[in-house]
């Protein structure tokens, strides 16, 4: 029965999740390392850039034939010819000259600082005035400005954007470093769950665990395999799941909503080589029978049966058990999927336990306000509708119109 | 001469972006569509549940044979059987009859609510004390008290998101219409420019462009077409170019920085069948010579030369061009890739452009603070050490320390 659990806080099964390592890694071409996780620093092996380069139009110059140049008093110059784009320049400039070089063109021999093309006013095809002084490394990038030899490019466990990618590929590296994406098995359980191409008789609902908690892994970086219907009897849940385990990180089993359901599915993991229970409900709502334990490495976890009371647990809990698998390092740095709101109105709450409510974003002339939405847990409609979570505090009675609170984004 | 650009502001480039048509629809399996964007309203066949369900493990009873018990006063129950998850209940409820149910199963005639368990007591294998009232339909789902027949359970424009990938599952959809993901020739141009896997040798640079765009392009929902490298000349260029739009709905072309390479991608632009030129120059820092054209239904861009200004207009801009070409109705809920942060120090602009400014986030004591990253615009450090760009509007000279300001995540 619910009320003999040991529950956990979500503190103390952040602890428990917070120490599982990354799965293992592996070589994979840059091309595809969009959202994947470094599992190795980027040192640079070279200056990035190589040479000195112009970082504007103009003319190269030695600075200090320009020192006092100003719109009355020009300084003048000798055309020497032009920078080609990609050519180490062969032309050295020396006093009182100036070679024309484009932006990203290699600085030559002589100049140290490029006169923009604003500044430049030409007399004829050779002689050029310059109205501006320039300063030494004016308008030039030296080399190693991007990256020096040596440098740290990007730290293990960054999940890797398209500018590190850039930078990657500037630095000639063809392949990359990273974690395995877990693979994460998923069953659904229950005698009334039928595979979602069937026409469920009265009694019957179709399988929509299946699809959503694949997606849900896909979108936090793991690969779900699908590992079938299973129905609410000891053996047949104990080979599907042993032959899950034998393909995959991790299993998660979810569909049955029954007590009954659950407490196979705890007895089924009990059975399980190197079995440890780590957690055995939570004191969240909705969420509370969710089950964490380990079978030597690998990760078995009973959800609730409720599908939208499911993918509350997978995120707030499981999407940084999927960080930790996959060896992210900033899987807190949480801001990049909350947001703050107004809250729209009073929302009670019962002590001892976190609440997460669904709401609603809307925004209104620069607000966002965040608008509670009321329906029984279990149904999938009240999460469709839903744009975030608010936490309410195990310690706090409720939360009040008009707070501020943070909406995990959904 | 970029002085002669007519710019447009900000935002006339939105509103001549929003204007783009989505590139088209079809039909995929609901198993590959998280993250698509839905080309049609999905709307019930059927009720959902299509039954009266059971949310709450207990025995099925008639709520009125409830009313008035406490727990000094039980009402007492005969057992008449069991409902089995999956299966129309045979046996029909009666005055002063119960019949277990568990959290999911078919409620059976006669019956109207659900006693839970924490108020049954057993007094021996028939009969039943239940300690608590009961009110009509109480712990029971309806039939479509998630979808009814005929709602509208998810709007065309909508991307997909995990639960809605499980609603329509629940509502036994296999396939599902979405628009079709806009492929984007890269075409990078610059003769100083050298494929990723050569030696660069002095003054020539690694193609940085290609990684970086395609991997954008695959972050905001469009499909990357690698179409080369170009050299800065007219005919291979406008080769190029015309070969890329006949299998792709747009071109981005970029990474010559030069003026010149500018000029020339206009002229070839110019060229095309139908080419009408919508934006030349965008009053922002940087990313000032930004080009868009329309070559008949097709897109044609020219990019800054710098990949991180480059990176910068993608973000801005192009991110919700690709929102407009894939029919996304809520590319402007702007919320779910902005926060907001403290500015750690005043920052100075030039009025009469935007001036976009890369920002690292740093988090202390649940304040997150906005600390501006200086460099050569042109570097891709500065945005690989980036979190976000702070924008500082056309009209204003700039941002004060402490000012709390929106943060666009990169």
């Amino acid at each position: 029965m619910e009320t003999f659990f040991k529950v956990k806080t979500p503190e103390e099964v952040f602890e428990i999740i917070d120490q599982f390592d990354p799965v293992g890694e592996e070589t994979i071409p840059l091309e595809d390392a969009l959202g994947r996780v470094l599992s190795r620093d980027v040192v640079s092996a070279e200056d990035l850039p190589g040479f000195f380069r112009s970082s504007m139009d103009g003319y190269a110059v030695r600075s200090k034939d320009t020192f006092g140049a100003n719109e009355s008093l020009p300084a003048l110059f000798e055309i020497k010819g032009e920078v080609l784009m990609g050519e180490t320049p062969k032309i050295i400039v020396d006093k009182g000259q100036a070679i024309k070089i484009s932006t990203g063109g290699m600085l030559p021999e002589g100049a140290d600082g490029v006169l923009m093309i604003e500044y430049c006013n030409l007399l004829d095809e050779k002689t050029l005035e310059g109205s501006k002084a320039v300063s030494p490394l004016e308008n030039v990038i030296q080399p190693g400005d991007d990256y020096e030899k040596g440098a740290t490019v990007l730290e293990k466990g960054s999940i890797l954007r398209p500018q590190d990618l850039g930078a990657m590929a500037g630095l000639g590296l063809k392949e990359v470093s990273v974690y395995k994406r877990p693979r994460v098995a998923i069953i659904s359980t229950g005698d009334e769950i039928v595979t979602m191409g069937k026409q469920p008789r009265p009694g019957q609902v179709r399988d929509m665990n299946r699809y959503t908690l694949g997606a849900f892994l896909r979108r936090v970086g793991a690969e779900p395999v699908y590992a079938g219907l299973c129905p609410d009897e000891f053996e047949p849940m104990k080979e599907m799941i042993e032959k899950a385990l034998s393909r995959a990180d991790a299993v998660w089993i979810s569909g049955g909503s029954s007590v009954g359901t659950r407490d196979l599915t705890l007895k089924v993991f009990e059975t399980l080589k190197d079995f440890e229970l780590l957690v055995h409900g939570i004191s969240i709502s909705p969420g509370k029978p969710t089950i964490i334990g380990r079978s030597g490495l690998q990760r078995v976890i009973g959800l609730p049966g409720h599908v939208a009371s499911a993918l509350v647990v997978a995120e707030v809990f499981l999407a940084r058990m999927i960080g930790r698998l996959s060896g992210q390092a900033d899987f807190d740095r949480v801001f990049r999927s909350r947001v703050e709101a107004e809250l729209s109105r009073n929302l009670e709450s019962a002590s001892g336990r976190e609440d997460y409510i669904r709401v609603k974003l809307v925004e209104n002339r620069g607000t966002l306000t965040a608008e509670p939405i009321f329906g029984k847990s279990g149904l999938i409609s009240t999460l469709v509708s839903a744009d975030g979570l608010v936490r309410i505090d195990m310690n706090t009675e409720g939360l009040y119109q008009g707070q501020t609170v943070e909406v995990i984004l959904v």
